[in-house]
């Protein structure tokens, strides 16, 4: 009986409260993979698992063995420290675009897996396929030969990575689990573990615009995820920042692309900015390319105003078939929006409110997100800008500018635009 | 939107310990029963109402909704009133066997629809199969007719009664949702309403032998099975009754036969021949047989003592096809072990301790139960002359009989059944 593997008395355990055992997670992850073990149990588990936690141990545990359902890479022969950056999530979150150009032309290496966007929230690979050519899709062979020659590659996961995690993730989605610290934890890290990167840095977003509304349950998500990180052996940090109005001034595919390259031009949104520079700095220091944090900023600094970000970024485009004038001209290159808006301030005052949620609706419905996975994007719609909160704008001043498929869908979302800004 | 069902937002609504709505409960249950619903969001479902419980509304809607899944019985044309027992089951609970037929000796009608055993809990059917010839497959007309003419019928559980129960039940049974009182309550009552009776009487059960091992948990199952049939229009009572030794002094099919029909008889173990009284006497007051219940137990005893309540279990057993001479003679009529072995007291004194699963699981080995739901049974093994606590036994006395199909396997049996004895 002791070897005997029984499901639901697993399921019970954590019904109860109990801590489940090594064997038994990894057993039970094998057999989910592998279509042994059928959803209704999974889903069982899962809504126990909801209720009643998992310690570190078994969040570990969890995460490893879903990340050994698939492939795992190894950036051993590379040369370099290797370092990847996840963000939980937000309306204009378009960091990591910046960042990994960045961080390679400072010597540490990014071989970053990216993910599409759902609903109101971007995704890392739209924004770049709005780039023409740029492909996302790369074998493993080629993602490793575009992160040895330039320093960094983005694409998107295969479906040989954490194949437990698509499985459960779908599942998940359709069962009332998705917002278990956990289960969160295992499905963002199983993916990031197997991608190799010796560092990791989260972005735990939090606010009225992140799946994380308050900062105990962003602390607890970040603190889940540097135990499991650090457990497995790799040099992690977590930041947890705002996300009450959207990050810089932009959101929609390529209005991001096209931000994402002032920033490597040493300009940009100061928040977006900023956000750049403090998820870059531990990937420097704990990837030993800087011995602190302050080094580790005068060196990105130094790479943003010479100009290698920037050439880092038109080499991986181009190493990844899209078209590196991207770097020079965005605004030659990316596809523009057939009506443009600007959208009045009703009133003169200071901005208190810019809802994030808000602005990602209104790109949603402009073209530019997906209600379902199937959908297809329309690029070039979006907003650019955008007023953040504390600046003071006259009546009538731009809040915002619409980018969008004509003027009448424009002008029709404008009241539900000026809903998002309040005013002191 | 409104309209819109999103089986997800309603695990979650549960999931946050929200109520459900009753369409919603409705729709869930329409869906599911017949498979538009996947297993895993009933699941995840289970789970959530296992954790967060439903409202005595809830209970009664999901009650209501599962028992439409199927075939509705009624009574009305009878010309007398109906009367069901339910018992949550335990070792040696034989009391259906003598109930119906003295219940309906007395004028109330009892279509009972029964079930099987599985593991150490014996079932109503497996023992009444033990009877050569006996039917326990009866359609809709049979049963009424034999109800009609006898005054009760037992039979066997249809595919068309509650079908979402069917399929809910071995859901539950594979995902750690088994002990949750809506759950439990909305499986009893979906099928006990779907057999139309106008009066159900439960006896739940409470022990170290019972599902419902604390009189707090029994009495919440009592209440939320009285508040649900009461709610759905039935008379209703409850009982809580012991369950940590043996109900009487037998355990298996043929032998709890034999005890049935000594109850009937007039005589019997006091505690069988006193539960049987005591859940019968409701039945008679809630079925109008009876001003009250001294008025029930006078006409109960005389219904015992006249052979009435023998004559009709006799006619009831000829009328599913069984052998009607098991009420005059079970001894010849009834398949007899090989094998017959007392087990003596190892010691003088009170017995202070007869552990119903250690005499169920007796039984069990013995081959007198199913470890899984397509086991043969041997109906002749088990035990009787069953000691119970409280009595004094000089040393070397018998403990207890073993009916076992040879004498190895009764002597083998002997120090786990010594185990179930503790004395004062």
């Amino acid at each position: 009986m002791a070897d005997e593997f029984v499901p639901q008395w697993i399921i019970e355990k954590k019904r109860d409260g109990g801590a489940l055992a090594e064997g038994e997670i990894r057993e039970w992850i094998a057999r989910y993979a592998d279509g042994r073990l059928p959803d209704y149990q999974m889903a069982a588990l899962a809504m126990a698992v909801y209720w009643r936690g998992m310690s570190a141990d078994e969040t570990l545990w969890l995460t490893d063995a879903m990340m050994r359902s698939g492939d795992t890479l190894s950036w051993s022969g590379l040369g370099r420290a290797t370092a990847d950056k996840h963000s939980t999530g937000g309306i204009g979150d378009k960091l990591s675009i910046p960042l990994a150009p960045l961080v390679a032309a400072c010597g540490v290496a990014v071989p970053m897996i990216s993910g599409r966007g759902l609903g109101i929230t971007g995704g890392t690979l739209d924004k770049l396929e709005s780039i023409p050519g740029y492909d996302t899709h790369l074998d493993n062979a080629r993602f490793r030969a575009v992160v040895d020659r330039v320093g960094c590659s983005i694409i998107g996961q295969t479906d040989r990575l954490a194949p437990a995690d698509r499985k459960l993730y779908a599942l998940r989605d359709v069962t009332g689990t998705v917002p278990s610290i956990p289960l969160i934890t295992a499905s963002i890290l199983s993916k990031k573990l197997a991608e190799g990167a010796d560092v990791l840095v989260f972005d735990v977003k939090c606010g009225a615009g992140a799946f994380m509304k308050t900062p105990a349950r962003a602390r607890a998500l970040a603190d889940s995820l540097l135990a499991v990180a650090r457990g497995a052996g790799r040099k992690a940090e977590a930041l947890v920042t705002p996300m009450d109005q959207p990050v810089g001034r932009t959101a929609g595919n390529a209005l991001e692309i096209a931000e994402s390259v002032e920033i490597l031009r040493g300009g940009g949104p100061a928040d977006a900015r900023s956000l750049v520079l403090d998820l870059a700095v531990p990937m420097l220091v704990l990837g030993g390319a800087a011995p602190d944090a302050p080094a580790a900023r005068a060196l990105l600094e130094s790479k943003l105003a010479s100009g290698a970000a920037l050439e880092t970024f038109s080499r991986m485009v181009e190493a990844q078939g899209g078209d590196p004038r991207v770097a020079d001209a965005p605004e030659k290159v990316l596809p523009q929006a057939p009506a443009v808006l600007d959208v009045p301030a009703p009133r003169a005052g200071t901005l208190s409110r810019v809802d994030a949620d808000g602005i990602g609706r209104a790109v949603l419905l402009l073209g530019g997100g997906r209600r379902a996975v199937t959908d297809a994007i329309d690029f070039s719609v979006g907003v650019s800008r955008l007023r953040k909160v504390g600046e003071t704008v006259a009546s009538g001043e731009p809040l915002v500018r619409l980018h969008a498929r004509s003027r009448a869908e424009a002008e029709a979302l404008v009241p539900q635009v000026l809903a998002a800004f309040s005013f002191a």
